[in-house]
């Protein structure tokens, strides 16, 4: 049996943080909020990472399968990448002119990416789609944008609901918002709305939050393809979450259709912070015409990273892989449960897996093991699509097992009749 | 005599940009956009910085009076800085939690900026004017925001003029404008629409493109501060620009007020990639309930650059040597003027410089001479404000002066009645 950890310093650290920091810890890296589980089960702050590994302030080890909510592709501080971004500041970085290694990154994203034509960078997901929404509308002078219900664009005003602080119903007045997978409910909307449409934005397959991912449906993504081209939509891939894991030459490509707008930026330099919006030549003059930028967003050193990031992802045939490690995850994971008496419920693409547990409506089980797995160095959660990188090894998985079976070995023992068939 | 630099390398990297990127170089730097001056009369790319100075792909050495727009604060590479963010980066950057680092850079912003009782922690400027705003509607519950004539807070659409490609007249329907330095505008403004202001944003002085500076008025943020108060309308100061250049307890501070809310950016971190809003403990508990975050927002490297930075900022009493060494530059540039018989304006704060001729409105004269300072390698623009390091030495200044008169002396060799009086 393993001990589980404590989180002394983790919860020192934190009183700090909240005298000088609203909530203390902001956004998707705040303490996890169980709704049954105490947040006093979770680590708060981490201290080193290597690999796929990271150590928190308490010197507790994990097996990380968040990867920094998608930016480790390779594993943290790959020395590859490292090596490339420290080569280039010892050149130079943000500068009053940029540094044609911007030039040399644009070029292999556009000899990687099927729908890429040209590359514009930037610093946030959100700028990227942001820079989609306002490319759509200058293109084509019309104002809606149709969104797909359970999207996350980004935390910009005119991706977040009405009811959300601070957001203006003029802000999301052009949103039209239509169910996955569901092309009746979509053709219907673009033909009630025709002449007004000027994009459609969506993630390549549902990977959010609560609820299991979904895939697209045979021939759905061509059918979308199809219908924007009749009513003269841009049609927008934000493949912020996916992007690179999937397929290097973007997950549009993987499902087998092309986007006009594909918006980059987590895998895109394992951590080097840089975002790309790639498309096609037809919207390469109107991006132009933008008036759109930014402090840091010509810096070098990211893309220095970023070329290494790509070249070293080629060389791996990392979507490969990555299918490869998550499906023997989930596949142990299954198992594990299933030997216990629960049934553990893996969604989406194998790269980006999220788990539930079958009949825990509530959610109470699933949060009860994810933290007895945490307090036992598998860093998993329990709302939120997981992402597995190229540093994780079958000793990895194996050890992820092993922990996942003693967690729910405890569950069973506190809940000797739960999710029994 | 000089002889002008010339940019074969610059163009060529310029033609393969513009194959894979839109514009080529977008945003603040891209070429020169002479309205009488080729574009061919300025380098595009760089290849090394150190310093106060930078060198083009052409191998051509410039002292630099942009400073990377703002972020060079210390001296391209400062060694101190880079330092920290080494060792840091051997620990971790982005990771699945964030690091303590994160804590301790709030907290010594908290000491330094006087108006900050806490930090929230984002990646462009524009994230912190937009997530001020949003605050200042979610604490009021109202829509209006006021903005000052000239203004630029970032380029987020709601940012931007409604004849800007791609933005929705709902996106800027809430904005008003008013002059600055115009108490009785903004008495009226207010008044007009009492209890619909949610906001008020500001830079400390306008320091806008392509005309004067202009420092505020004797008692004028004063008065402004008490009208925001009168009317319960959150001050707002963009300090992305200015900030730590003037008083590093905040340009609100340095002009004898007090904010609500503080945007920084630029000089945070001498180039490593975060900025921060800052502001009242009243409003603390608004951000916190807000729904705002980023891929990359709590990387750590840029907090312990943001930390090394203040605190080689405050070792070096960094403001006073910024209006000093601005102060020279100006004074030179001017002298070098009259003793060709052209009357070169200098506005702003000296740590923030603005240039223009006098008699001169079509700025063909100013082009030029900026164009032949440029070309004998003294980075200088003609349409926005330069920026101060600490790395600038007072051989760097004299250069700068015997480059200038030189560009002064073809000037009127060119055009021998200009600008006498």
């Amino acid at each position: 049996m393993t001990t589980p950890y404590t989180y002394q310093a983790s919860r020192a650290a934190f009183a700090r943080a909240l005298q000088v920091i609203p909530s203390g810890v902001y956004g998707h890296l705040g303490p996890v909020n169980g709704v049954h589980v105490p947040q006093s089960a979770f680590p708060v702050f981490s201290e080193r990472a290597e690999g796929t590994r990271f150590w928190d302030v308490d010197g507790n080890e994990y097996i990380d399968y968040m990867c920094g909510y998608g930016p480790n592709v390779l594993g943290y501080g790959d020395r590859d990448v490292a090596e490339a971004a420290e080569r280039q500041a010892r050149l130079e970085d943000v500068v009053s002119l940029p540094s044609t290694i911007m030039v040399d990154f644009a070029e292999l994203l556009v000899d990687t990416v099927a729908s890429a034509d040209w590359a514009f960078f930037a610093k946030n997901g959100g700028d990227t789609t942001t820079l989609a929404v306002m490319t759509a509308r200058a293109a084509t002078g019309r104002k809606k944008i149709v969104f797909i219900k359970g999207f996350y664009h980004g935390s910009a005003p005119w991706t977040q609901k009405l009811d959300y602080p601070g957001v203006l119903e003029e802000e999301v007045a052009n949103n039209l918002y239509v169910p996955f997978n569901d092309l009746t409910a979509l053709e219907r909307l673009f033909a009630e709305n025709e002449g007004q449409i000027a994009g459609l934005i969506a993630q390549p397959y549902m990977h959010g939050n609560f609820a299991d991912n979904v895939l697209p449906a045979e021939g759905y993504w061509q059918a979308v393809r199809a219908l924007c081209d009749r009513y003269g939509v841009v049609l927008i891939v934000d493949d912020v979450r996916a992007g690179f894991r999937l397929d290097l030459a973007g997950s549009d490509h993987y499902y087998g259709f092309s986007a006009d707008l594909i918006c980059f930026c987590k895998a895109l330099a394992n951590g080097y912070n840089v975002s790309a919006l790639c498309g096609k030549d037809a919207l390469k003059d109107v991006v132009g015409g933008l008036s759109y930028t930014g402090s840091y967003w010509m810096s070098a050193v990211p893309f220095a990273a970023g070329i290494a990031t790509l070249e070293k992802l080629r060389r791996l045939e990392a979507p490969r892989l990555f299918a490869e490690l998550g499906t023997e995850v989930t596949s142990g994971l299954v198992k594990a449960g299933a030997e216990h008496g629960f049934e553990l419920v893996a969604t989406g693409e194998p790269a980006l897996f999220y788990l539930r547990l079958a009949d825990d409506p509530s959610l109470m089980l699933h949060q009860e093991w994810v933290a007895e797995c945490v307090q036992r160095g598998v860093f998993i959660t329990s709302h939120h699509n997981h992402f597995v990188n190229a540093a994780l090894t079958a000793p990895d998985i194996a050890r992820t097992v092993e922990v996942a079976a003693e967690a729910f070995g405890i569950l069973r023992q506190r809940h000797p009749e739960a999710g029994l068939r």
